[in-house]
């Protein structure tokens, strides 16, 4: 018998979406509870670290999103086909982490001066070099992240690409095709493509 | 067979040294390339995304330092017993990822009025709230901060808290024993002590 999960997050996609992606393909139940803003400070204090996502495995409160993440995909067949792919699939989850911290300070930035600097030097250098390399990726491996099939890795980059899509428009992935792509076949499996059809809209 | 190894890195412990520990404590051979600041903006350009470690395995070069640790051991015996365990693991390393990244920007801080100020709330909020929950999770946990038996999240915490003493001074454990208590234990595996006692002596 499954075990009863119990997802905690805000009501956003943000740090929980693969999660939601990973159930949804894998056709397993969930509460996914979404913490208004008022409630937070109080359930704060309940959450291991003070943080969410939190996914509740009967009753134990796990943190961590990429840790939670990478169980799941163990359990439900969807971390490559050996150790070596469950490697890659850390390696490129985490290294597209990196790009999101970038991504992070840039939309943190106060002062409008630096903003702007740090905005000319994502667009020229940071988001083209990471872009370039997992498009290059992509196309030598039949349009999957990793191995042959799909993984939680191609969730956590369909679900990063229709971020980006959001903050730098949809001309963005232009002239990355095979990105594109991923995120297409992605939205397009029929679980996820229900799950996004009857997830509450959110800006972020 | 055992793969032919090489870990490059700097000449530093940094995100290495755990890596390190796992290959001294499985006393699995490897080379220890440390490439000097000269070499580097050469090496760079050679990197899968540009940054270090990486650790060659057969001539395939695998970045990001925790998908390597975590592969490393699972190939020796260093993630847990089960998948529960190995999640655990996941979990802790993560969230002490999360207060490195915090101390990282406190360090990087040019503008000593807000260096104080971050250096203030670290030492009076951050750091406390997250070395007291570990400090609860090893006493509840038999000293191990996974299951009952080491783990590669027990190197993560053994490096980490020697980088924590070296930047606030050797007392500044000392509200938490247990936490000492697993760094001592770790240094004194025989295997790692060895390893230790040969090391290049580096700042960081």
């Amino acid at each position: 018998m499954s075990p009863h999960y119990k997802l905690i997050y805000f009501n956003a996609r943000g740090r929980a979406e693969h999660i939601r992606f990973i159930f949804a393909y894998a056709g397993v139940e969930y509460e996914d509870e979404r913490i208004s803003r008022e409630k937070w400070p109080e359930v704060k204090k309940r959450m291991p670290f003070g943080m969410l996502p939190v996914l509740e495995i009967d009753g134990k409160a796990v943190a961590q999103s990429n840790a939670v993440a990478r169980y799941l995909a163990r359990q439900y067949g969807l971390a490559g086909r050996n150790e070596w792919e469950a490697l890659q699939c850390d390696v490129l989850v985490d290294t597209l982490g990196d790009l999101k911290q970038v991504l992070a300070q840039f939309r943190m930035e106060q002062d409008p001066i630096k903003k702007e600097e740090k905005k000319a030097r994502l667009m020229r250098e940071t988001i083209p070099f990471y872009l370039s390399k997992f498009e290059k990726m992509l196309s030598e491996n039949n349009g999957f992240s990793v191995g042959s099939d799909i993984t939680w890795c191609d969730f956590v980059f369909a679900v990063s690409l229709e971020n980006f899509e959001h903050i730098f428009g949809k001309a963005a992935l232009d002239q990355y095709p095979a990105l594109k792509a991923l995120k297409i076949k992605v939205y397009n499996i029929p679980s996820i493509s229900a799950w996004v059809g009857k997830r509450p809209t959110t800006e972020s």
